[in-house]
């Protein structure tokens, strides 16, 4: 019988732990596909990725991968002879971008990168995708490719960037840009926009990409220091990220008859939450979230 | 006559380095009020903050900051003896949020931290601020609160969380969230979004905060690799969030007429991009765009 997919960290590996085969890995739960570099269905999402080298095109920079997808080449050559599609495992690559679901990234000693491990196979922590798009491969069929982006509370096994990697004299100018807004995700949050079909409960925008939906998960009373709120069901909202930002930012707030209060205009007033026989926002936490924005504190708190 | 206030770093300065005295930190431009703890304006943002102890609220972690806005204290005692209010500074640290403009944090000797220098100041870094809010401080008084997360490619000046803070007994057991997006910006970007007044340049939605307007800025053909799309107004558009996420996912692609191809439904179809007398989008990067993700992959490129 299938069991469900699980995403994130495994109780007991540690980042930088080894093994001397692909059995091995599938033992230890990090991987358990003994050929395919992707782990995952075209539905749920993706949770493991091996790199051993089976891909011309792939690029590591460690703390950066640039991983191609499945299909289209040669196993014994290992060249690509036919285009990759987007379905299947490449698919649940995408279904993790999507919604943000930890991937595991285990090396293998056969990858041609400064990142890969002496001998067997290492685990070295969770990435997210970034980004996916198509492009031409070096052997001239159209690839499928993603960027991921390490993100583990443990430390990797090589060295930090700033003293592994002297800049790139023929680089050009890393563009200075800074983070705007970050937005999470846990496993409890992907229950509820699973409840909610992606549906936001406050404007019923239902964002559409290719073969996926997309949604974001917010916490009511929020999660993290000083306010630490609890990953359960009853503090999360599923929004689209337009009313993700009003909500965060204290332009909405909700009543304890889950009616939402606007702060700047009329087109939400009075809106009720939608809910959902499964799944029920408690107000307890709306009002938490009502005191971190109290109304008029701009004008008349003095 | 007022000089156009500076994000980021300052030319030939360096994370970690010192300073005597207040008057120095703002010889080298990188804090210019003498005594005012928050460098910024109304309607512009923040640009930099000293913390040195003026507030008995602040929470230092390093890497993670809970700094507190600014009056309502007496200068003396330094006790918060009224609220404060979201204005003035306050509301520039706000607006730096809204459109994520890099702070600069330099750190006194006089806070009570672990992560204080032993004398005089120190810059350390860029920092962005990831959520604001009011609450209760310790006196009774309602306070200004704002989260700082340091997001500077020049590694601090002391060890990394993992080194430097075993896991505090105490506390409740990390949530283990993950990223799902990262939602990034320029100077050059923040630029294009004040063209259009934070107006989606596909849709239309203007988003309104308590005071602020936000907007994200989409570049084209992406930043970074390996795509190397440059930092230009050309290369950027003006959206709100739900667009972007469209737009980045391959769901929305531009035609060389400015008209929206919608791969997913019909609603933007033939939508024409919102352009203005001092912003022109170049279709060659739309065509980059539509590159990255051609139609059909899905089912018939094989």
């Amino acid at each position: 019988m299938a069991r469900k997919r699980h995403f994130g960290e495994i109780d007991g590996l540690a980042v930088g732990q080894t093994f001397t085969s692909r059995k091995e890995v599938a033992e230890a739960e990090l991987h358990l596909p003994l050929i395919a570099g992707i782990s995952g269905g075209e539905s749920e999402g993706a949770d493991s990725i091996v790199m051993s080298g089976g891909y011309e095109d792939d690029e590591d920079f460690g703390d950066v991968i640039i991983y191609t997808g499945e299909g289209g080449n040669d196993p014994n050559t290992k060249r690509q002879v036919d285009h990759q599609k987007w379905d299947l495992r490449n698919q649940a690559l995408r279904v993790s971008e999507s919604n943000g679901l930890p991937v595991r990234v285990i090396r293998g000693a056969q990858l041609k990168s400064p990142f890969a491990p002496s001998e067997g196979y290492r685990y070295d922590g969770l990435y997210f995708v970034s980004r996916s798009w198509s492009e031409q491969g070096n052997a001239g069929f159209l690839i499928c490719r993603f960027e991921l982006i390490r993100e583990d509370a443990t430390p990797p096994v090589w060295p930090s960037r700033s003293d592994a990697q002297p800049a790139d004299p023929g680089a050009s100018p890393r563009v200075r840009s800074t983070i705007q807004r970050i937005i999470r995700n846990t496993q409890i949050a992907q229950d509820v926009k699973e409840i909610h079909e992606y549906t936001c409960q406050i404007c019923g925008t239902q964002i559409q990409l290719d073969g996926r939906l997309y949604a974001e998960a917010c916490h009511i009373k929020p999660l993290g220091r000083p306010h630490n709120g609890p990953d359960v069901p009853e503090n999360i909202l599923c929004l689209c990220p337009n009313c993700h930002v009003r909500f965060d930012r204290g332009a909405f707030v909700v009543s304890a008859k889950l009616e939402v209060r606007d702060r700047v205009g009329a087109e939400f007033e009075g809106v009720r939450i939608r809910t959902n026989g499964r799944h029920h926002p408690d107000a307890r936490f709306f009002s938490y979230h009502e005191g971190l924005h109290p109304q008029d504190n701009r004008e008349s708190q003095s």
